[in-house]
This record gives C-alpha cells, structure tokens and sequence, in this order.
C-alpha cells in the first residue's frame, strides 16, 4: 500500500493515455483479476473462474456482509487514489465481519467502469484490494464485471466464520453492560473536511498547489481506514465476549442507537469520555466545529463500538486503545449523553450527510 | 409475478408522482425491505438487520456467486418493468449456483438509485426479489441501498449448499461425455430484438402501439428467465451426476468454449441437435437472422449445459427437455460444430453484443 499522498496535485485517475479495457474483453479482466488471487483460505475450495465460489466452512457459522460504493456518493476520484478506494472498498466490508466477532475469510469484488478509465486504473483499484486481501489473509474469490455508461461502481461482498457462541449480535447488549470504542473518533470526518477545502482551492486557482502538509493522520483516517482486528484478536486472548458489537460508520450516535434499537435498552454516555485525537482537536478548531460532534455524528472511522459484562471491566480498563464510555441502561431511561457539569440530552442520529449540509 | 406485458405503452417505470424516497431516509428504506424478508431457510440465523448475515452451513459446502447489473448496459427500463428486473435479477444468481449443482438458500439485494424513481418504484422491484425468492425457496439476508448520481443499479450475491462431490466444476468435463442442453436457446435474444424493434417504433412515433401481441414466449424468454432447478432436481432424482455444468448467459458457443478451457479438452456438437423453439425459428426468419446463430452467440436463455459419462445416456435420451448435442472430445480435436452434410467449423464465442453491432 503506497503511503498517505502528500501535497498530491488532486487529479482524476485518469488518462487518454494507456491501454484502453476493451482490447482485453470481459474474460481476459476476470483472468487478469484471477490470476493475481492467490487462495490462501482452506475454506476456499474454489475462487474464481466458475459460475460460482465453493467454500467449505465446516462446523462453524458463515458470516456474509455487502457493500455498495458510488462515484460521486460515496467516494471523489479528484482526492482518492485508486489504490486506497480498492483498499477502503474490502476493509470496510472485513470491518463488518469483524464486527459481527466473525474470521473474515472471504470477498468477491465487483466493478462497473466506463471507458474513461484505462486498464492501468483498474490494476491500480486491485492492487489496492490485493493489499487488503493480504493484510487481512483474505481470499478475494470473485466478483462481476461490468461497463457503466457513467462512473465508477464498486459492489463487495464479504464472508467469514465464527463459532455460533462467539457472535456478537446487536440484540445482545444487556442492561448493566459497559460500552467501549476503540481508537479515537471524528478524525476521518476531518479528513474528508480537509479534503473537500484543499479540492475547492484547487479548482477555484489551478495553479494553487494543495497544502495537505501535516495532515496525515486525518486524511490517512479518510482514505485508508483499517479495520480493528487487533482488538478483536486482543479481546478474544482476554477471554473478554463483548455482548454486542458494531462498527462506527455512520458516527457514534447513529450506531448506539442501532445497538438500543435492536436490544430494545437505554444507554447514557459521558462526553468527556469520547476518544479524540489531538489533530482531531486541533482541526476541528480550524472548521469551527465541535470535536464532540465530529465523533458523534462524522462517520467513516470504523473503529469498534462494543457492550461488555460488567465483570471483564478490570481487563478493558487497563488496555490501551479502548475507552470506556457510560453504560447501558433500562429502555425507560432514554439514550442520554451527559456532559461535564452533570446535565444530559438525548443521543440523535444525525448522520455526517447532514452535518456537512 | 404478473404476466408478460402485452401491448404495454413503453414507459419509464418512474412517475413525477409516488413517495419521494428520501422521505424515508437510508434506514426507512431498509426497515422497509427487511420487514418483507421472511426466512426460509434453516441455514439462515441471521437476516438482514446487523453489520452482516449469519448463516450456518454445517457439514455442506458453501457456493457464492455475484452479479451487477447496470441500466443501459444489461436492462432498458423503457420496456422492463421492475417487477420482472427485481426477479431476473436474483433468477439469474440463482442460475449460476443451480450451475454448480448446489442448492440455492440465500441472497443479498444491494440497490443504487437516483432520485427520480418513487418510493413505489422500489416496492415494485422488492416484489419481484420476494417473487424469485418465493419461487426457489430463497432467502433474501442482506444487501446495501444507495442513492446513485444517475441510473439504476443492483448488484446481487447469491449462496447456496452442496455436498462437495456433487459440485459439477467446469474442469471436470471428461474426454468421451455427452454434451447436454437443456430447454431450447436462442429466444430471449430474439425477445430482446422484438422489444428493442418496438422501442424504436415508439420513440419514432410516439402515437403508435407497439405491438408485442402473440410474442409472450419470445418476450418471456428475455425479461423472466426461469433457471432449471426443475432439471437439477430431475438429474438427482435419476442418480445422473453432470461431471461439467455450466448456465448459458451468453450463448452456447461461449459457454462451451468455457467448459473446454477449464478442463482442457475438445469438442464436437452437431447444429441439427441444438434445441430451437418453433417461435424462434419463425422470428430469427422475420429478423433474418440465422436461428442457429442466435442459439449459439444471443445471450440470457438461462438454460444448462452440462456433460455426463456415457453410462447415463439411456435414461437422458428418453427425457424430454434435455437435447444431447454432441461430445467431449481431445484436446487435440479442436472445438467443432458439424452441420448435416458433415461439415465443420471451429466454435467462436460472439457474444451477444457483437451480434447485435
């Protein structure tokens, strides 16, 4: 994986030059897709190159989660290097079986791209993948290809396994429980913020070289998120079950509230206790905006948003790179967030599209 | 599943009117699909509603494979209604694992659209998803929904169950076996032909009907495809066990040619046993195409092909709805077509989109 770009020349990925895709036909992409897909599963019986992937995953649950990612919605190619969106495509699929407590295993990827794009780009996307693939020893195993009329269409899905015991379902988190995040929050929301202003520059003054110096934390969150199976792995060497868990894509509230919808509980939260980065600080004195907003309501950090037993809670508070954040509470207690001086409001799921609205 | 259209005004399946979707929000939308989703399946201990599906396989073999469909590319919503692209859709992943010789027990729906479609135009694409899932005792477990800049796109992933030696893998195909076909071919191209002759007319002169009348098997054929668990069952019901299967989405020739280079082998097929319905023969006559050349290059029939050792070859050749078309033969014998004078020509995959260039 090529490092987080720095004063990158924003560009589309690009160019009149290269070999154009349909001089290799739909069957000569899949063959140079497959032949660079090594399998190293023993799950995976079969990869691509037939009507379907076999997997063999024995006694254990299989674990299937899929993603859709629109040019224009969910991704830019003005700042987003070809080589991290294939990257960001798969781990934000393996973040899902992670946070189920499942072994990602597998993926299959599916691109739709008009011929703007030249061959050399879609090796670029693939690379990418291949990178996450092999980060997190999983097997890419198929996928569909298409042309689009417009724009770049990426559709993944991911499969893993999981003792049944193990899952960790929404609807598990229990009254009483602690509720814990890993890393820290509201970072790739900045990142994205800077982003969009080094890209208005950009095309208001062309000549304007982008200042992204300094900036890597924030727009490495953005681009190239990675999925927390360290903590999942160092979870389960405690022997400590988180009851339910989710992975924080939408923000912070919105997934809470997922978590009490589902179980049909309370929840109150303290702000002090919400994991902020320093440059998350810092940068979001820069925007004018609330740190605390951008964890609850910037998404795209991925990090784990997880309820645990009260009698785990010596372990988890020793660890680094979990916070301890309030508690899970009857349904008739509402879902609070309490501030410093002791007073509260209700959690609300505002999602980050209507933050930067 | 209503009727084939007959006589229908050609008409984008979009209104000015109908429920604005983002009245509902990502969510709503959701909520929506999954409170229709009934499970079917045992395997299925999870559906739609956390970060991924649950689904346990036991002692089975798991069999993925995934689609994407883009509109202008594989659908025209001017004559497809989205009942029938919500169906085709999961029918034809369905396809590809009864292709395997698996059983089909689950899929994920993932939907891009833009803002121009209604709320009530995305029930009517769920209908059809339930319609298919109904029809082969599938479980829709999953999916992602997104606005898209412009279009209508899906991207479907299908799995299912097999116990390992009955998987039918196109490597398996054996020098000496017969070359099934199920069904007759060449009659969805030919539905698609109708259906864009017509579109033509239409948007040429607005005030004219098209007329489509006493071609509901032709237009069937393209729009509502049916894959052939009906035959699968059968096969295991006489013990028959295909050694290569494959489902015919581009045109016999193709799939052959792939059956050939997975297994390394040859072939010879004879034109006069390639299964042609009579409403085929009368519209390739109409169109002046060759009926041959539509069963071998016109895509979407959603038949099977398969081989089988020559021990079976009574019990094939008193069942109707299978033709035996030919043999695998070495490598070093070419793939062959022979016509009824005996002689041959070498087998081209066209595809479909050249034939109609």
């Amino acid at each position: 994986m090529q490092d987080t770009p720095k004063n990158q020349t924003p560009q589309e990925n690009t160019s009149t030059q290269g070999t154009p895709i349909g001089s290799l036909g739909e069957f000569g992409l899949i063959n140079r897709i497959a032949n660079t897909a090594r399998l190293k599963n023993e799950s995976s019986l079969k990869g691509i190159g037939d009507d379907a992937a076999v997997l063999n995953m024995g006694e254990q649950c299989t674990v299937v989660s899929t993603d859709l990612l629109m040019e224009g919605i969910h991704f830019d190619l003005m700042y987003t290097p070809l080589k991290h969106l294939g990257y960001k495509s798969v781990a934000v699929n393996i973040s899902d079986i992670i946070a189920m407590n499942a072994q990602p295993t597998q993926v299959t990827v599916s691109l739709a791209i008009s011929s703007r794009f030249p061959l050399e780009a879609i090796d670029e996307f693939y690379a990418g993948v291949r990178a996450a693939c092999d980060n997190y020893q999983v097997d890419l195993i198929g996928g569909d290809t298409s042309s689009s009329i417009k724009g770049f269409f990426i559709s993944v899905t991911a499969l893993g396994v999981a003792k049944e015991e193990d899952i960790a379902y929404r609807h598990n988190a229990k009254v009483g429980d602690h509720i814990c995040v890993t890393g820290d929050l509201g970072a790739a929301y900045l990142g994205l913020q800077l982003l969009e202003r080094e890209k208005k520059i950009y095309l208001e003054s062309p000549g304007v070289q982008p200042n992204l110096e300094g900036h890597d934390y924030l727009v490495g969150r953005q681009l190239r998120p990675e999925p927390r199976q360290d903590i999942q792995r160092l979870l389960k060497t405690l022997k400590v079950k988180p009851n339910a868990m989710i992975d924080i894509s939408d923000g912070l509230a919105s997934e809470l509230l997922h978590i009490c919808e589902s179980a049909q509980v309370g929840c109150r939260i303290y702000d002090e206790n919400i994991p902020l980065n320093q440059k998350t600080l810092e940068m979001a004195q820069t925007f004018g905006i609330d740190p605390l907003t951008c964890a609850l309501s910037g998404g795209e950090d991925y990090e784990l948003l997880f309820t645990v037993d009260n009698k785990y809670i010596e372990e988890l508070e020793t660890l680094h790179g979990i916070s301890i954040i309030g508690r899970i509470t009857e349904m008739s207690e509402g879902r609070k967030i309490y501030n410093k001086s002791g007073s509260s409001h209700d959690l609300i799921a505002q999602g980050w599209k209507h933050l930067s609205a």
